[in-house]
Parts: structure tokens; sequence; C-alpha cells
């Protein structure tokens, strides 16, 4: 799966800091046993080549093998049946998969990084905020009026919280993200950096002078549980109700969802995707990478969509597989498409038999008058 | 056209929070009689069902009725033709339509709701900026050397306005949106969250070595007035000279528009859609979302084109419509479109015809003997 | 190459505010002589028929010559050979090319303009951030804790880098790039406003209840040296190992870059273009806007790669030149666009084939009975 997954993890060690660990502490995460000084700490991700004292490394690739036997690290995470053949001084966590166990310590660390905490300050909030327990609010985060957040939410650095909004528990919003007035987002919710809730729908009406004068945007944008959305993702307010993520959806990155638009549940949809005004789409639809939807339409559950497809009318049946702009069925679309491959020889073979068609026509006459 | 809008407004009731009015204040704005206390205070929307002291409600929609005798909230808007049945506790504001005198609210809510004054704490605005009547500049804002803001203007939190940068009367910037030095703004201009006005254009020189050397981008960007900007869209500044949006031009969110383009006025784009450097766009344009314009190409006068397309040469006619990648006129590719969907079928009618004259080829021989 | 530069550029000079110099730098600048008072200072650029005291301008285009001898501005560039008629009360700088000169002025403007220096207030700075030689760190941005900062590094106001972050010598990042933890940028790198590096890659395994749960996100991304990232450009961050790009690549606006996707040395890629996860892109590749590329699939060195294409498979050759979705090599997806416009004609005439060869078919009991 990762043909050099080792090298990539090596390359990876040089960046990680982690909190101070106990070598017990570590062994304990990952249900390992301990070959050495349990007490010893570590603070510190390295290559196994580079290890110095205060470092955990791990050995899988026998090709660093060794490694351990010259290496300063503190702390090695090795496979259950790795058997030295010399003295090793660093301190031998012994696991079932060395690999595993150190994607498992990644995950973990992951966690305790993103379990951050407090106020930092400077931050704005309003007085007629309400926040939930154990909060995290970064520094130049803005906080609106009559806004209310859940226990356990996380607001990154430079996030904007306008007046009236709800975020419910546990959900986290990461650098920049931008939520505009009277949003509602649920439970358990991660938006990414610089995405945009809320923001006016594209509507405008147009006058006799040519010009155009803009409807209010005057609805909201509501947000199920358990959503995710990417970074600089932008879903639009409705003109009036609610442009709806329903439960469990999962957006990418760079994504338009307009006004009055509804999702159903556990829908994903990969980058670069549009969906115009209006449009429904079902539940538990898989759609690729730079679909556009049309406005008004319907999508129905458990249909899928290939990347770069146009969708301007509403499929009839659920669970569809569609590809191409116009979209129709996958299978049909590639059966098409291998045929446009060869377009100039169809058009010459046809220009053929015309011509000899012609050529016959001329020649019929012999035949007629026999 | 909302098939069960009342719903919707049911939904959307949950989140809203007022200013403080008396009955007889939104019976002024609605042009509305009203029926009881004209003096109860209402703070706050709420559905009917769930009416509770101090909330205001409507009724428009028949199968909500019964409510309107049990709820709580001390004001109802009603249509003029509604006649109790039973006593009725709120205070009752007839208006013609309900359900539009409710929506007249929100608007009216919205405008109140977006009229912020004031410099909040703290933001960062340089001694050299100038500063017209009446600003509001939101927490964490930073308004560069040399800036001009007109009267009116409103800065959303996190926006930045470079040196040397000018945005004129009346225009709304929304929370993060960064605009680069030089750029000039015009009058009533709406910029919504995250948009980027005046960053690079794409420019490198490649050397003999294969590498690139950064073409240096010394323009700006121009804006003119009446101009809308979607969230997440960007306009590059010009690499000499200025990239151009004319009055009247409306954006959508997530568009590239790259440096020395020019948009003429009043011309509309939807989502996604990106305009390659030095193409110039005409005046009421309409183009569809996710459509890509090449550089260096001239799209005349009131042309529309349809969403996906691409346009890799510039069009002849004013007022076409256009459709497809590379683009033709919409008509000419949906006929052609509806064949590439029959295309398989297409190929094994040829290829029987084929088969057909070469067994007729091999069968002619007799004739010609006769 | 610009028809009427010499218009565009007196537009530009309406915004543009100059530090304070005298005419003899001016000239030393520009390699020019002084024809007048070599100490009179300017501050300010201004069109010629505009120009007031302090100001300098240029003339190159004759028609605006009359304009030299009423200026106000007090110094003003021309080309050598220029020769008045009539006394001009302004500091003349003579040069080879007073075009170019002034574009090379605007070059070092541009240079100046962008070399900030220090720390401005209130920004957050984690105490265990390390900052290099001559940073400029603007108002609101935040370093977090063991972030390293090279040498001459500059991050604009309302920047976020996320813990163990490191960014290397002379890297630029404006206003609102947001750097995720333990992303890794090189020396060299300029980011535009408001670009994402190192968010989740967009990674769920499906459940049999039909809902997704995230696959934790644990890798990050490396930035090489004189990579140029534009504004709203998207790299998520690997889910092991790194997101990799390598040196001198050059990404416009609104790119999405997804999880663990390699690309090559001075590969250059336009606008709103998507690289699917895994991806691997040669080195010296030039991909044109909103391409789509597969996940997994490899791109070979030096391909090059049309506008709107969408490549679902991995090119065999290096060096080809692709367009069309699914994308083929570009001369034979012209070929076969043509014919794909003119389909409906080549359906009747193969229509007419059909219907004539059935009556031939009638016809031909008459020939089989002779």
């Amino acid at each position: 799966m990762f043909p050099n997954e080792n090298d990539e993890i090596h390359y990876f060690f040089l960046f990680l800091q982690l909190m101070k660990f106990k070598a017990s502490q570590i062994a304990a995460i990952l249900n390992g046993t301990i070959d050495g000084n349990e007490d010893v700490s570590v603070s510190k991700l390295a290559k196994i080549e580079e290890g110095e004292k205060g470092s955990i490394s791990f050995l899988s690739n026998v090709k660093y093998t060794s490694f351990i036997y010259s290496t300063k690290a503190s702390v090695v995470i090795v496979n259950d049946d790795f058997k030295p053949e010399k003295k090793i001084s660093a301190t031998l966590i012994r696991v079932k998969d060395a690999y595993q166990a150190f994607t498992q310590l990644l995950t973990y660390y992951n966690q305790a990084k993103l379990d951050k905490k407090g106020i930092e300050s400077p931050s704005f909030i309003s007085d007629t905020a309400t926040i939930g327990n154990e909060p995290y609010i970064g520094a130049f985060a803005y906080i609106g009026e009559n806004v209310k957040l859940g226990n356990n939410v996380k607001i990154y650095p430079q996030v904007y919280v306008g007046d009236n909004a709800s975020i419910g528990d546990n959900t986290t919003l990461f650098s920049g993200v931008k939520v505009y007035s009277e949003s509602v987002i649920g439970n358990d919710c991660i938006l990414h950096a610089n995405a945009v809730i809320g923001a006016d729908g594209f509507g405008f009406a147009p006058t006799e002078k040519g010009d155009f004068i803009k409807i209010p945007q005057t609805g909201n944008v509501v947000i199920g549980n358990k959503v995710e959305i990417g970074s600089e993702t932008t879903v639009d307010r409705a003109t009036l109700g609610s442009t709806i993520l329903k439960d469990g959806v999962k957006l990418d990155n760079l994504i338009q969802i307009a006004h009055n638009v509804v999702i159903g549940e556990n829908t994903v949809i990969a980058a670069q995707t549009g969906v115009a005004g209006s449009a429904k789409v079902g539940k538990n639809c898989m759609i690729g990478g730079q679909v556009a939807i049309a406005g008004h339409i319907t999508i129905p559950d458990n249909v899928k969509i290939g990347a770069t497809s146009g969708v301007a009318s509403s499929p009839k049946k659920e669970g569809v597989t569609l590809q191409g702009a116009p979209a129709m069925e996958m299978r049909d679309f590639y059966r098409s498409a291998a045929v446009f491959k060869i377009l100039p020889e169809l058009k010459k073979q046809i220009d053929t038999i015309t011509k000899k068609l012609n050529q016959n026509q001329h020649a019929k006459p012999k035949y007629d008058k026999n």
C-alpha cells in the first residue's frame, strides 16, 4: 500500500515534537512490554539513525536493523520477535507490529495535540454570548452577540462566529472559519480552515435598465451532527428558510453549496464540486470531484456521480451511477466515450461508404438496363 | 414556489433574536392594524406552537390555526380576514398577507442587523489611513498605510486592507476579506467572507534550466460601483495596469479572475468559473458555474454561457448562447450531445453497412459477369 | 502586447504612493541623466496631465507630449531623444526607454513596498517558537508552539502557523494564510492570501450502518524551496507520511491538492485544478486550469494537460500533451471534437445510407432473378 512506508515515516520523524512521556506510559498506550529502563523519558520522535537522548524511534524495516545497536534514541519500538544480536543501550518496547504501533502513537499524539483548552488573549467574546464547558477559544477569534457555543467546542484562532449563530457540543472550527449570523451547526462537526458558512446566496432581480437589484437573503444555514466540511468550502444561507446539510454529510475542500440546497444524510462530496440553488441531494450519495449539479433538481438516494460530471436534470432512479456532461449512466458514457475517440476514423468510414454508394449509383443504370 | 414555505419559516424561527420592539412599532413597519395591547414588547421570533412571553409569531397556513388560541406568544401577525373563533390572549397585528409581512420583517431585521457602527477593539488602523463618516471596523481588522475608506464603510472582523488601497462609500467587506495594496474598490459594493482582491497574477518566465523566474505583478485591481463578490472568490492584480470589474458586476463564490482581465458592466458569473489572464468579457453577459474562459480572448456583450462550458476562442457574435467544451452554440451542442449518447449504436449501424457492402462487393462479380 | 499600455499606466498612476525620493536617487536607480534640479523630491506618482508639486510622471506616448510643458509634476521621465520645444519647469530624467524605466520603477517600488520588517502588535507568538533574523510579523498573526521561522520571513496580518510547523528563510505568507501543525515550508516561497496548508485529507471508512468513521490524518505537508502557492489554494496533509510539493512548483489560485499527492520539481498548475489523493505528478509538467487528476495515478515528467481536462488513468509516455475528459492526446481530441460538432449531420448521412441500402435490398431480387 505504501511501497516505502518506512521511508515516508522516517522523513516525517524529523518534524514531530511530543509532550514528555515515560517509556512505561508509552508501553501502556501501545499495550507493549518493556525491555530496559521503564522510567526513561522521551519528548521527541526521531529517525533511528539520527536518534538522540530523549527521543523515541521505531524499527520495522529490516534494512534499518543495524542502526538499533548504535542509536542514541532513549526508546525504540520493535516487533515482538526481534532478537538483538548485540547489546542495545536503548529501552525497547516490544509490540506485535512495530509499524502499526507507531501509527497508533501518531493517532494518539494527534488527538492529544488537538485537545486544546482555554481562552487565549486577545479574543473578542460578546457579553451576550453563552459558552459551554471546557471551551478552546484561540487568539483573535470573534464571538458575536447571542452566540451559543456547546460544551467542549474548539474555536481556533481568527475564527469569526456572527451574531445569533449556535454551535453544538464537541464541534471544532479550525483557523479562519467564518460563520455568518443565524447559522446553526450541530454536534461533533469539524470545519476546516477558511470554510465560509452562511454568506448571502447569489440572487438578483434584473431591472429594465439591464442592471440588477439584490434579493435579500434572509434565511440561514442549518448543519446537522457529525458533519465534516473541508477548507475553503462555502455554504450559502437560504433566501428564505434554510440551506441544510443533514447528519453525517462529508464535504471536501473548495465545494460550493448554493442557497436553499438540501444534502441528505451521510452523503459524501469530493473537492471542487458545486451544487446550484435549491437542488436537493438524497442520502448516502457519493459525488466525485469537480461535479456540477444544476439548480432546482433532485438527486435520489444512493446515487453515485463520477468526477467532472455535469448533472442538468433529475436522475429518475435511486442508486444509479452517472458520468459525463450532460450526465448519463456511467457504462453508457464510457461506451460513447470509446467511440468519441475514434470519431475521425468513423467519419472516414462513412464518407468512404457514401462515395462508394454514389459510384454504385452512377454504375446502377447499367443494371437497370439489364 | 416554496412548497412548504411555512414549515421552512417555522424551522427558521428557532434561531432568530430581535431587538426589543413594541407591537405598535412593528405594526407601523408592516402597515398593519392592532387588535389588543399595542404596548406589549417582543424581542424574539418563535413558532406559533412554541411561542412564549416576549415573542412574536405569525399565522398564515390554516393548518396552524388551532395554535393561535393556546400560544403564549405576545404578538401574532395574522391576515386581515382572520376571524377568531375563541378568545386570544396575544395582541394581533392584522396585515394584508401575513406571510409576506413576515418576510418583510425578516428583511427589515436583516438590514438592522447589518447596520453595525463603531470601531471595535483591538483593531489595527495605520496613522496614515483616512476613514469616512460612520464606519464600522470590527475587531482584528487591519487597515494599512495610506488606505482611504469612504463614508459608511463596514469592515468586518479579521479583514485585511493593504497599503494604499481605497474603498468607496457604503461598501461592506465581510469577515476575512483580504485586499492587497493599491486595490481600488468603488461605492455600494459587497465583498463576502474570505474573498481575496489583488493577489499576484500567475506569471513566470521559464529559464534554460527548466525552472521559472517570477514576473513582478506591479499592477492593481480596480472594482467599480455596485459590484458584489462572493465568498472565496479571487481577483488577481494586473502584471501592469489594472484588472477591472466594471459597475454592476456580480460574482458568485469561488471564482477565479486572473491578471489583466476586464469584466464589463452588469455581467453576472456563477460559482467556480475561471477567467484566464487578459481575457475581456463584455457587458450584460450571463455566465454559468464552472465555466472556463481562456486567456486573451474576448467575449462580446450579452453572451450567455452554460455551466461547465470551456470557451477557448472569441465568440464572433454578440448575444449568442454557448455550451460545451470546446463551446459551440447551445442548440448545436445539445443536438450533438444527443447523438453522443447513441454513438455505440451508430457505430454498430456503420459496421453493419460496411459489412453488407463488402458482401455485396464480393457478390458483385456475379453481376459483372452478367 | 499592451495595445494601450500608456493609458493603462495612466489609470494606474492615480493610486500609487511612493516613499520620498530625490530626482538624483531615481536617476541612479534608472541609470538615467538629469536635466534640471537634481535635489527636487517626489513622493507620489501622477498622470502627466494631473501632476502636481512633489509628484513624478513619465512621457512615452507622443500623444501626451503637449502636457509636459504645462505639468506641475516635479520630475518627468522622458526618452533620451526627447527634444523640448518650449521651456519645461519639471526636472527631466532622460533614459533609453521611458516606458520601460517606469515599469522598472514600479518593480523597485514593489520590492521596497513588500520589504516590511518588525513585529506588529497585537500578535500571538508562543514562547516556544523560534524566530530568525529580520522578521516581519503582522498584527493578529498567530505563531504556535515549537514553530520555527527562518531568517527574513514575512508573516502578514491574520496568518496562522500551527504547532511544530517550520518555515524557511525568505518565505512570505500573505494575509490569512493558514498553516496547520507539523507543516514544513522551504526557503524563498510565497504563499498568497487565504491559502490553507495541512488541513486533514478527505478520508472516511464506511460502516455497516451507512455512515462514516473518520480516518485520522496524522501525516503532514512538506513544501520545497522556491514554491509559489496562489490564493485560496488548499494542500491537505497526508494520511500517513507527507503530501509533497517539490522545489520550484508553482500553483495558481483555488487549486486542490489532496492527501499524499507528490508534485515534481518545477511543475506549474493553473487555477481551479484538482489533484486527487495519492496521485504523483512528475517534474516540469504544465497543467491548465480546471483540470481534474484522478487519485493514485502517475503523470510522467514533462506532460502538458489542457484546461478542463479530466485525467483518469496514468499516461504512458513522458512529454505527451493531453486534452479532454477522459483525456487523450490533444491533436486526437481536437480531431474528435471537430466531428462531435457535426454529429447530427453525420447521423443523417448514415440514416440516408441505411435507407438507400434497404431500398437496394428490396430492389435486389430483380437482379437475383437475372
